[in-house]
């Protein structure tokens, strides 16, 4: 595969840059954690004269502006429902840097999680606060179909948004490929799979491992599943039931860490 | 412990059935489930003609009576935005029976979640998932401030609410007092703990085992920590974040089997 020249590497990045538009993160914590991200590319700042005291530290330190709201007019485009306790920040999305950066970079043994089509904010939300607690490098959705960052997101993300790398990538099935000429090996989660997660762990210590993850119902898409190099299952206790997508991410990503360790 | 006379007992219990709420399943899926549970008392079934037929074979199982709606004047008592795909059945909170016999009558060795305080239904629906898979004989929870069986919860616990205990007792420290009292070893999560959940389980092979876990943020309260027999944490990678509730839950079920069965 012939590379880019550099310039064009960049100009394409800068331009994916103006294109990413800016979202509402909104409550207390999710705003003062933005805040206190000096990655985070901050627009405008709407808080309550309440809000402005709570997070004075916050804001002094951002640099950022304040504009001062009417509890009871607060004029920021949120969802109907949403809990800004009186603090609303406009932002970018992170940039996070090129994929390569980050499997070459970091420290121990690289773990990912990959997310074929998981689209509920809630869910993808849960699983980058497992991932930064389980010591995952990146967490890796295709643009499209997928959760974009959101006010929402970031709220169930409880702070690991600022933390846990969240690419959203072109194409999922060419990251994989990319993944796997890098030394990644990729196990994808499948209930009808014959091999626990742990066992795969366990019979590849120290290597490079990726989670791909499908949605509810429909699992991994076929071309997904063919790029795996193993399909995996986690092993349970009855015959019935099913896990929420989250909740398989945090075992599996749990099982792979313990199988790797033993 | 003087023990009340059985018809004291069973006075009280039929009060508690006719005192039970009803509530109302939403959802092609849900109602489905429900309509095939010989043990949920269902009251009212308002479905489209569209959802009647998509049903018939459930509906005419259930011996129940359809009310049809016209799609554009679904007449029935839910939250907005509710995806309820034009059916809604009105029924009661299953009954379980005593948690005694729950206790004692299962196969293998008897695995149980305490909750306590936690409100979101979200949350409460993917820990009865997961509370199935993992073979969790019941999910208990506080009568007040716990997620009472509503629409929401049954659609995110995806079938699992009509399989999986799920108590809601008057006292969770009493609760757990009688679950001591039948043998049961009370485990409590709590992130500052020195032991990992795997290596409690592994230390006690055989033994009936309960998870009890808080809300986040607050974590267990105080009586309800004193009352555990141990505290024990998820064994996690990186000093950072902390996991949603469901996916803590979750984790620990897996933890505790795995290390039983070492």
């Amino acid at each position: 595969m012939a590379q880019k020249p550099k310039w064009v590497i960049e100009k394409e990045q800068s331009q994916r840059d103006a294109d990413r538009a800016t979202f509402w993160l909104f409550g207390l914590h999710a705003v003062r954690d933005a805040l206190e991200n000096p990655r985070r590319a901050r627009h405008r700042l709407v808080v309550t004269k309440n809000a402005a005291d709570k997070l004075a530290s916050a804001i002094a330190g951002s640099g950022l502006e304040p504009e001062i709201a009417d509890p009871r007019k607060f004029d920021v485009p949120l969802d109907p429902g949403s809990v800004h306790q009186g603090a609303a920040l406009e932002v970018s999305a992170l940039d996070w840097g090129p994929l390569e950066r980050i499997v070459t970079e970091g420290q121990g043994t690289a773990l990912f999680v990959l997310l074929d089509r998981v689209t509920d904010p809630h869910n993808v939300g849960a699983i980058l606060r497992s991932a930064e607690v389980f010591g995952a490098r990146a967490v890796i959705a295709p643009q499209r179909h997928s959760a974009p960052e959101t006010g929402a997101l970031a709220k169930t993300a409880s702070g690991a948004l600022e933390r846990q790398p969240y690419l959203r990538v072109g194409n999922l099935g060419n990251t994989m490929e990319n993944l796997r000429d890098m030394g990644v090996t990729l196990l994808g989660l499948d209930g009808e799979a014959e091999e626990s997660v742990a066992e795969a762990a366990g019979a590849l210590p120290g290597h490079a491992l990726a989670l791909v993850l499908g949605a509810e119902g429909p699992g991994l898409r076929e071309r997904t599943r063919t790029l795996c190099d193993r399909l995996v299952r986690i092993e349970a206790a009855g015959g019935f039931g099913s896990l929420n997508v989250s909740n398989a991410a945090a075992v599996a990503l749990y099982a792979t860490r313990q199988g790797a360790s033993r």
